[in-house]
């Protein structure tokens, strides 16, 4: 046993270090089938058989009561093994027939910094870097990606989006044998790695400009990536931010992002990789007194004339909603509007907005809304922002990790049943007995619900503390230039962004511009999204604004006083069980602020009571 | 000529470097005299005329039309000295009869920090730390000297009161002997240094308590005092933060603050040495909810039931206003409340709240206001925040000196005429024609009013961003731990601190408190400090309050527009010009951002528009 592998998350059913010495999926699968069969007590027999053509997807055919065959390519049958085992220990089905991944690249994006330090990072410092430069345990390396791949997770980017120095030097001579080597960590997990990169390397090198149209450049983009896939022949691809939040970009030279994208993609061609083309542009200097820009609107506005100009292997990743992961978004509506571009949704597992990993968020209610609601057409490929980091528990809140776990499950079949997917993970990972893991599992799946209602009321979100983004400030965003204004006053509060607003409803499909634009249909959860309303409004359950705003934020803190009392009952094991009781010490302090700020601030604006008496601080 | 010493501010009319080499103030007056007249076209005779008795005090006499004898003691006559030059440099009227010094101690108050920065410093990096250590240029500290003493400062506290590691080695030996050179520096100036000590310092040498009833405690300040003297035996004293803003302090013995104090001045009291303990205390981690406490009560709470308790080489260092060195503020009832306790008055010359040097703010138009209500009996030395730094003029804006030479004047006859002081000021530093002189002199004397105009309303501070405290956030500090909250809603503004709100105002002798609670005595100024007003209601200049606000924020803007437009017409010398110029761009921003914020905020909560249909952002 290794010690330095510090927590299995939801894989105690497997021996606790992962397999080293592997150098293929198929070798790694059959040293996960014999430990994990090792450690169950009527074990079957199983046998693997492999299929190349059949790549990722993998079937599990039972031939006999205790028997089984997995058939599938190398990759596909390692993920029939994690799923067999995981039947087998969780008492759940197995999946019948052809098991093949809905969306072809999975991907892990992690917001490491050179420096150790992670970007939004809530679970300690980074599992790849420390001091400007790679500094990694390797157990941990290949724990991490045996979770992965457990849940079918084939893409790992391991640097920030926000590349600074010295995280370039990923793709350099001086750094590439060592990136060789973490790359051959993870491969018989059958993961690749991907890299974001720096828009303006070349620059670095004596070239005076990074205009994707100057012929210079391009050969530099050429020759560096034939080196690096010298060194790492599978990689995934490039990540890349530009032309946001300060990031150097193709706008700097007049050019658009197909000429920023497609010049970077046809580097990457000759070896199979992947251009991932972030679409997270707006105007971040925004005045506030300007009130003709609406930020939501900027990535439909950036792409969507440029479709059908970007090269075949360029993927342009959307975050799901057209703000920044806030706890209630509508979809973003880019992802209609580019039917012959290759898209990929962006998630957010580390819960920058959603409690850091203090409060407990569970993400798949949200995500079912989201991918019933996502054309399935061009969106051919999933990313999701890590909540990883080096804390013992990987994920800083012991039940944080079902967020990641899920996500592997959401990639692989965006159908998955919310409920079904929280639920094997605390089985797997607690085996508590049913009335445990029916209050766990309950308590996970509301606490979604329950943090946005101590929160963001109605879809206005951004009322939250600058920065660093934890805890309640109403007007903290109000005059800043990052262009997400509630502009409450003291008549009503909430955004017209239908047609006699801002406009943003029209960059949806008639149907749902016509959804969302009509109060009559539009969910009351994103009623102050689209539209301004009054405070005595009546929304559709028949309370008015005012006092539905007050309903959920007490409401929203009394859910938080009964999950302390429901967490005390859980027999959790150490220490998870104390690791969980001191955040939910915290959560209950956040949430109570958030109920008593969100309502004062209203109550001083509106000059309404609360209906029912309760207490308002003014 | 030595060019390390970059400019001279108000003493072009002496020789660039200050005189070095001088033992004592007596052979550093002759050395300037002798600079000072050679740079005269019509020099006069000056004698020096020792008179041991006067001290500091000084006595100029004109003998003949062009022969003067200076008397006073050592420092005295150094003083006298610089006043002559002035006088004769500036065709002012050589004051008449002794001149002896109002205050006792007339201290600075550096807050730079032993890695070189400098807390609230807007005027580059400290004089005298680098690196974690003393790090300085003789010639500069010189120069600073000369430029104090010319103004008749006498101690220099050199570190912040805000102690970091390791800036507690000041008063050990390992760092004693090159103090005591800073020391040897500065005397022939007439100057004294002082330290901010920490009071938890015995502590980090094997004490396991900071009690000041403790035995170990007491032995160790006394010890450590002595060792401090046979380095500086004319150490001006110790400067203490306690107790406030997370210092340590004699709270956590269950001590109060005589046996703090008293513990301190009793090892000071054989050498000489004062004790000065600030009063800034209060509690920085105030609940929003808590609608009882009212932080400008604290010092008051905390300090005057001590009266009479104190050593006599104590002296308590209040800060002018109840707050925190806001715009406007009305006194420190405090200073009221102890009449048997040496009490010092803290200003704040370094800009935090009032432009941080970037704006234009002259600071002696509310000096005056100030000191016609502060009580003489008791108040006995003073104090300033420095706002001094490496930069080549040393207050980032060239005007922000007129602040530092202006101190000087008030700390040594606080009945200064503010106009008089400023127009010398301008007079020694430009020497413009009568016409340019007066246009400067205006624009600096209306610059506090205006600040005040765009930023503050009536009274109501805060509504400043946090932390670096530029710009405005009009509830920056709503819902924070720091007890400055401004309260407003849809129907008013403001705090009732009167006997019905807070009682803050029965803190004030009975005078004083019907003044301020009776709104038809308490000045316009004011009104929101202490009453809370509907917006509608009438000021005593007939205006409704919501009116005077937009009214103020749209003519502070339009004054500083006025005041970027003479700035262009003075004929500055470079760099003082392309100094000015560029900060002024800066003002304008800030004075444009705060009006329209504040304005808007208003507008939002109220409902009301501009009566002269001016544009409100909304």
């Amino acid at each position: 046993m290794n010690t330095s592998v510090k927590h299995l998350t939801w894989l105690p059913y497997l021996t606790n270090a992962a397999p080293a010495g592997c150098t293929s999926p198929l070798q790694t699968a059959q040293a996960e089938l014999l430990s994990g069969l090792a450690n169950l007590a009527d074990a079957p027999t199983v046998s693997l058989n492999v299929d190349a053509a059949m790549g990722e997807s993998w079937q599990i055919i039972q031939e006999s009561e205790n028997a089984y065959t997995i058939t599938g390519g190398e990759a596909g049958i390692l993920y029939g093994v994690y799923r067999l085992l995981m039947a087998l220990n969780a008492g759940a089905a197995i999946p019948q027939g052809v098991q093949k991944p809905f969306y072809g690249l999975r991907m892990l994006n992690c917001w490491d910094n050179a420096d150790g330090d992670i970007e939004r990072g809530y679970s300690g410092r980074s599992l790849f870097f420390e001091d400007g430069k790679l500094d990694y345990d390797p157990d941990r390396i290949r724990q991490l990606a045996r979770m992965l791949a457990s849940v079918g997770l084939n893409v790992l980017c391991i640097n920030n989006v926000n590349v600074r120095n010295p995280a370039h030097k990923l793709i350099e001579e001086e750094w590439l044998p060592q990136v060789a080597e973490l790359a051959a960590l993870v491969r018989p997990y059958g993961i690749r790695l991907m890299f974001s990169i720096d828009y303006a390397h070349p620059m670095r090198h004596g070239i005076q400009t990074a205009d994707p149209l100057d012929k210079a450049v391009q050969d530099w983009w050429m020759e560096q990536t034939a080196l690096v896939y010298k060194y790492i022949p599978d990689l995934a691809g490039f990540l890349v931010k530009a032309d946001s939040e300060h990031r150097p970009g193709p706008f700097t030279y007049g050019r658009n992002h197909a000429d920023g994208a497609n010049m970077l993609a046809r580097a990457l061609k000759p070896f199979g990789g992947m251009l991932v083309w972030r679409c997270f542009v707006y105007n971040c200097q925004q005045d506030w007194r300007d009130y003709q820009t609406d930020r939501p609107m900027a990535a439909y506005q950036h792409y969507t004339y440029l479709d059908g100009t970007f090269e075949d292997n360029v993927i342009l990743q959307i975050k799901h909603g057209p703000f920044d992961f806030q706890v209630r978004e509508p979809i973003s509506p880019t992802f209609y509007a580019m039917p012959k571009t290759h898209l990929a949704l962006e998630l957010q597992l580390a819960q920058e907005y959603t409690g850091q990993q203090i409060d407990i968020y569970t993400m798949p209610p949200m995500w079912k809304e989201l991918f019933e609601q996502l054309p399935a057409e061009t969106v051919m490929s999933i990313a999701a922002v890590t909540n990883l980091g080096r804390d013992d528990n990987y994920t800083g809140h012991p039940f944080a990790a079902v967020n990641l776990f899920s996500y592997g499950l959401f990639a692989w079949n965006p159908a998955t049943d919310p409920e079904e997917a929280v639920r094997l993970w605390a089985r797997l990972t607690y085996r508590f007995d049913e009335a445990n893991e029916n209050t766990l599992v309950k308590m996970l799946m509301g606490s979604r619900r329950t943090y946005e209602k101590y929160t963001a009321p109605l879809g206005i979100c951004w009322m939250v503390n600058p920065n660093h983004h934890y805890g309640p400030n109403p007007e903290g965003y109000e005059y800043a230039a990052w262009g997400c204004y509630i502009r409450a006053d003291r008549n009503g509060v909430g955004i017209d962004r239908t047609e006699t607003g801002t406009g943003y409803a029209k960059q949806y499909p008639e149907e749902w511009c016509r959804y969302y634009s009509d109060l009559a249909t539009c969910p009351d959860e994103l009623k102050l999204f689209f539209h301004y309303l009054h405070y005595e409004d009546v929304l559709s359950d028949g309370r008015t604004l005012i006092q539905r705003i007050y309903d959920d934020h007490f409401e929203g803190y009394e859910e938080v006083e009964q999950m302390a009392e429901t967490l005390k009952t859980l027999p959790l094991p150490s220490p998870d069980k104390e690791v969980a009781a001191e955040r939910m010490e915290r959560q209950l302090i956040n949430a109570r602020n958030w109920c008593d700020i969100v309502n004062n601030y209203f109550c001083r604006l509106s000059g309404v009571e609360d209906a029912k008496g309760r207490k308002i601080y003014h």
